[in-house]
């Protein structure tokens, strides 16, 4: 049920990923519609309004006259089709959609409500535009949202269900017509942000598993580590009260549920490397930095990207620069800083778990020092991921310049903003998951110490590697390991398995 | 009067800048005296305790006994003492003192107490170490903190009020004497992040101030080119509750009372260039950044960032990674990603202002464009200086490797990111100086128009201007120019007098 | 024909794009005979040389038995298949195997002649390993060449002509049996920087190429622009004989054959904008750093990248750090910046192509001022692809850190750094591509001109343009138009019939 | 003794800081008295000339009439005045002076030869200019040279000697007459790339006696550390020919001469980790990136870079883009980016000398485990410098966007990237000094080694730094002991002393 008022994260995930239907909340019809008829009597009184009775861009300055609205609007559509490959996913696709129909029902543009009911449809049957995810710079996704646009009048490609094929007829198939556009309906459909926020929901959702994840398997390696708990102590943790770093001491001390680190004297000394000593702070820093990426996503989702905006309530439409998607771009640069101290955090793990005089195991974690090689050569795909990692972490959102007439003088590259970070998830999949493979082999390697055991997580995190990765005893194609650890990582069944035991 | 617990960012100015006095609380101050006892007790009883009876960093495998408790600290002090010029300022170097005693006074350290009398007494008396301000990645500042430490016992150098003199000398004039260090006293002075975080205090207020600032050269700016106001409208941003740009949308219009602008009609165009169109915005996006950057510093000046962590009221000690500076050093990036867009919006204000076919005014602003060439190559000091600042924006907090027998494998370079930042703001001043006189001159060149008036700041900001900078009616030495609104910008006056009116 | 000393980048090109057959000349067959020999001989003599009869990596300390050859080779080669995904493609893998097999001739290495014969067999019979192309961090691709050995030795997976399969059957389709491993061949087979050399020769080349084409496409929106030829004289570029620009102005100035521009008084202004003026000066740059990353790149792929490296001659064998591939890295950093510069002037040629006021034609290039958008929205496009490369651009060699029992502690991410430019050329092919449209697009509205007529480069990028994508009469598609154009240039039709006239 | 020609760094040096007097010669001198010549024709006949009788920048549209010429000289000098400090240094002006005199003479400029006399005089008489070196994006150094012309017309201020005072007093000191400006002189004093060039020279000149220095540092780290020198064999080193390595080795083999490095089976390990083993490669590539540096500023620096371009033989002047220095500056950026290689590889060899299981001494190189904590924080500075030219070695020539009525849409910040150089040259005296220091500590505690004595680099390395810096016994201030060795390094003598003992 959208309002236009209260989207969430999940709930744009469940919609994209998970094939919720959607419903549209009548107050936030009746609103639109107001809207609508608001731009009509705007129309009639030939008050001079961009996008409507003006043109766009540089070209404002350009009348458009009222049998030519219906011919504009197509030719605003077409015209604003530059995009550059490759595709968005589907789920993608869904989740501009419903980012963008939440916005719309705020009323602020005064669109057709038919085509609010278009967005609903094409979303509950499956109906998904081909979108090239390149070509915006992020002051609203113009160059890629006209690509929605496009399917919709019946143009372009589309997938029914999985299937690609051209938009016309992927909407006979669903049952649906191609709309017929009317005044400001193509500004509507075109301006905004919602390639940018739609992406960046799902990443952002990533995100915020993965940290969770990060929690789990380092309280794995710090087991496999045997290394001290005494950084993870409620009251040292109060002592220093960063919000996300008090977050994740408290989901490792449950993750350690059980452990044999809680025995007294275990650590193998007392002060281990800052990668695990630092670690809840380090993983807490990408919490801080979501926190506030989440809060001003939240307001992009539910807000007006739309320039000119209707306000209807004061019977009026004014210029604006409301698609300035400045503060949640800077977030997502920050997350992306964070990230890249997470993955160093999570790389020098490794390194420690495989450094004889820091474990007391052998070198390289091998079963037999004299014919295994074992986890040596293993360091450098890491390393090398991180270095992309710490490469992508750069930012971009300023590097850009005046387009558009002079006119388009501020940019924040937001869609590149998102997919770089999006990137940055993928590759922490790789290096978390080398860090889970390390832990498990340290772990067996520790099967015969009689105080050792694993706590909830760490034995989760245990099993799920096992499942699919078995105890290194002589040297083998680690590529093929290297794969499976991410696809368990990225199969998510970790944190549900280990979420089910905390509830339980 | 520091508890430890309430210290804000404005009193850390008072006390660095306008030589405030402090006070230390009589609770906090019993906490301090408690939480020594307990490192008594603990040494007596031979815990081992990091930085207390065992040494620090790699070292911590080494034993230190009673006996070597005094020289043992002196050395430690002396050995940390490895930083690289150039001074931190006087004023900065009592904000770290600030910083650092407060956080003292939370009781985690067991430091003697006469040494928290000391820090009081050598700000109150005007006694500043002199301080290196590089050499540290910011896990603790403890290359540099150290040279307190070393004033502290009368070694090294000070300033007395502003003149430089062996430290020693220093405490005598002030009637101190230097400090005999005890147990663990070494460590409690040299690890802690309060260079940064005392750097970082006057760093964030300059930023804070700057953002004002920018408001109000904006709002005399659209004035200078006739400009829009209705993207300033408080419903049109209520449609957009971005909390930076409501803030700024709302000061801005504040700054725009008694402005020409509010009349209709008045608007060369119907859409600005977004620089202006999207200045809130972008000028709100620094205030969302500095809004999540001061809730982590507030977290880190009154909290320990201390390690070991005493815990009296465990009657414990307990090792840690409470050092780590990292959400809030991710913070100062991402302001510094901000402050380059705000950088980028000022200079192309001021193409603007220079552009004939936007202002309808002359071209670069000459008063004569036969024999004036005015504001033509002014254009390339601020893109240069812009340049920087897009350079200084590069994040730089995870580029660190292993040190210290690889154990310290997590670095943020916390000092050099606020001192990037300290070098951004100072850069700005002169960007947005240079929009201030072109919006001067523009103003000046506006006067025969007949509907043409200065709201409230840009009244302000006229006259400050113009205080210095005479109307440029033939070409002359612009360096000096740019030079003067710099120290106009700098000097605070248009905040205080934009302030002053705006309360009468 | 291969004698480990002269190969070229356009013969590595042919070998792997256009499958030219490969010869081992006798002489360096010999030599690397002998160099086998030694290594038999110093075997014998249990000298300790590193990956023969002592370990590799940390592992260095390790004794290997004369017994365990096979199987410790073996081990080797699968231990270090830590390789990430997507896989190179064909040809690149196909680069890869040529450059290395070039290398090994020179006989430093003592691996056994059959694994030379393999090489061949495999490069003219079309057998190529799957090699997966990230996980190297560029001090020897061992994580990723490794694939490459695995497949000799019938694991792993690899393609028959395009057909991938095991490669055990792959080697039996082509006629070959896997090779036997022996002393040192594990070794000598991984390590190597022949994955980024390889993939580093296609890109040279087609940056190479992208130049060429870059001046092309300029002279025609030169011509598009009624811009001014005098930057292009022979003797204003002898001034200034930097040899990058003198190439750049002498090609121009073969592409202009026949141009109206060489007329007098017929360019618009008497001072064109920089992105006209210095375009040969700028492309020129992009000439000069490929001048010094290809005299770096021929370096490696015609020397010794062994450790440790066979000196047959002197029959002694010596460690050493002659995988050091960071003069060429580097030589990849620089060309990104350039073509990062080359990007900027496309874009800003493409931006005053539509800008009205300096073409004297119509904004955004419509035909129908009224009626058609045209090429507006088109900016975001080239200014988003921009900013990508902007941040490729950035560098990442120096991102690195200790790995490998803090042994590897320099880096260059080499591969990273070679596909970062792959892509930054990819991008270019849009960015160029979207030039031409405007310039085409800008010719035809001058047909009328009575003057106007196309030089020989111009005529050719309209033509093969217009081959594709037709006059913008109406607004339509442009996404289309866009990714027709890109395929234009990558096709490389353009370069061909430029060059074949030239010639004629 | 100027030509125009043949200037080379060193000459620029000697002028620069060594105060060698400069001739012009006579042929360079009657070439721009011709070029004079001509200019008053083209004056005459009143063909339109950028920024003689037309305009400059976007004012080329501006027509200037002949008795105008002085005031439109005086005012364009004053106008283009619009620089920020800090000051260049009085030897960087020199420098700057030496540079623009010499591309002066070329007879591309058409200024009167009066100012070719002026600039040398200045020069020979010590009157210098005071020059804001910021402010240029580095498309001829407009902002800033026209503080030189400043000077020569009597006005702003300038040094004689060593004192600042007005120029026109330093002017009357010297025994100088103002100069008085004819058509076209303004132009040709303040368009050119002569600050960046003249900088960049220092800067190039200090990078190549810096890699000798590191050469010399590392000779004796690898002495210190008693590490492996079959990396340095000449028939290695020969099998990868890259030019910058071999020079090298084979100066690091001559600094080794006579060290005990050379004798069997001394070396701790078969294989150094790569900041020894790879020393010579990496600095050798900073020599490689050098080599492509220095061949294009020599081209700057004995080229026109004016526009436009006067040809005098061919009795015509043209527009053009010659001011475009991109070529040199990415040469700059590749430079800042192997400087960080080395950067790392000193930071990385400094670790391994003070790691016991690496040397076989004492950790932290203490002399005394029990009471000396020694050389363990000193880590820290070393990495915090590192980290800050790891930043600096970002590019930042790429940063721009188009000014002065978008005509200007190119641009390259040359003087901050050679700024930004000069900062990471500064940065590397320290880092290599505490190298040397921790060389020199090691090597003392190795005296009693029996097999062990210093080379010829070393024992003078080592002689430098006990100099000024004792053995350290016991703890101390070792701020103290960084910023002499910074002292030591920078001073030159042990480059001195070394290159004389080679020749003897």
């Amino acid at each position: 049920m959208l309002t236009g008022k209260d989207l969430t994260i999940e709930e744009v995930v469940k919609v994209a990923r998970d094939n919720f239907e959607v419903e549209i909340s009548e107050e936030a019809y009746e609103r639109a519609k107001k809207s609508r008829e608001l731009i009509f009597e705007l129309a009639k009184k030939n008050v001079p309004v961009y996008g409507l009775n003006r043109g766009v861009g540089a070209n404002k300055d350009r009348i458009i006259d009222e049998q030519f609205f219906h011919e504009y609007n197509v030719n605003l559509v077409r015209s604003h089709c530059v995009a550059v490959g490759p595709e968005a996913s589907i789920e993608e696709v869904r989740a501009m959609m419903v980012v963008r129909l939440n916005t719309l029902l705020l009323g602020c543009t005064g669109i057709q409500p038919e085509i609010l009911l278009m967005y609903k449809e094409m979303l509950n049957k499956h109906v998904t535009p081909v979108v090239p995810e390149r070509g915006s710079v992020g002051e609203a996704d113009i160059a890629c949202l006209s690509h929605i646009a496009l399917a919709m009048i019946g143009e372009g490609e589309a997938y029914f269900n999985k299937e690609k094929m051209p938009a016309s007829i992927a909407l006979e198939k669903a049952g649906l017509k191609p709309v017929k556009l009317g005044p400001k309906d193509g500004l509507a459909l075109v301006s905004s942000n919602a390639l940018s926020a739609g992406e960046g929901c799902l990443v952002l959702y990533d995100v915020d598993n993965l940290v969770d994840l990060a929690d789990m398997i380092y309280s794995f390696s710090l087991e496999a580590f045997r290394g001290n708990v005494s950084p993870l102590d409620e009251n040292v943790n109060k002592a220093r009260p960063f919000p996300g770093q008090n977050e994740s001491a408290a989901k490792v001390r449950n993750y350690l549920k059980g452990s044999y680190l809680w025995k007294p004297n275990i650590a193998n000394a007392l002060q281990d490397p800052l990668c695990f000593r630092c670690a809840v702070h380090i993983h807490g820093a990408v919490r801080d930095t979501i926190r506030f990426l989440k809060e001003m996503l939240l307001i992009q989702i539910n807000s007006s990207d739309d320039n000119p905006c209707v306000l209807f309530k004061q019977e009026d439409i004014k210029s604006c620069g409301n698609f300035e998607p400045i503060s949640w771009t800077i977030g997502f640069e920050a997350v992306g800083i964070a990230l890249s101290h997470l993955s160093k955090a999570s790389c020098y793990r490794t390194i420690k778990l495989s450094t004889e005089h820091f474990t007391k195991l052998a070198r390289f974690l091998t079963p037999d020092p004299e014919h295994v090689i074992a986890y040596g050569t293993i360091q450098k795909p890491f390393a090398a991921l991180d270095a992309e990692i710490r490469h992508l972490a750069n930012p971009v959102s300023m590097d850009f310049y005046a387009v558009a007439g002079e006119i388009e003088d501020h940019a924040n590259n937001t869609p590149y903003v998102v997919q770089k970070t999006r990137k940055i998830v993928d590759n922490l999949y790789y290096i978390l998951g080398i860090e889970a493979i390390h832990a498990a082999q340290a772990a067996d390697l520790r099967k015969n110490e009689p105080d050792f055991n694993l706590g909830l997580a760490g034995q989760v995190v245990y099993e799920e590697i096992r499942r699919r990765i078995p105890f290194l005893d002589k040297d083998r194609n680690l590529t093929v390991d290297i794969q499976k650890a991410y696809e368990v990582l990225k199969g998510g069944s970790i944190q549900k398995k280990v979420n089910e035991l905390l509830k339980s």
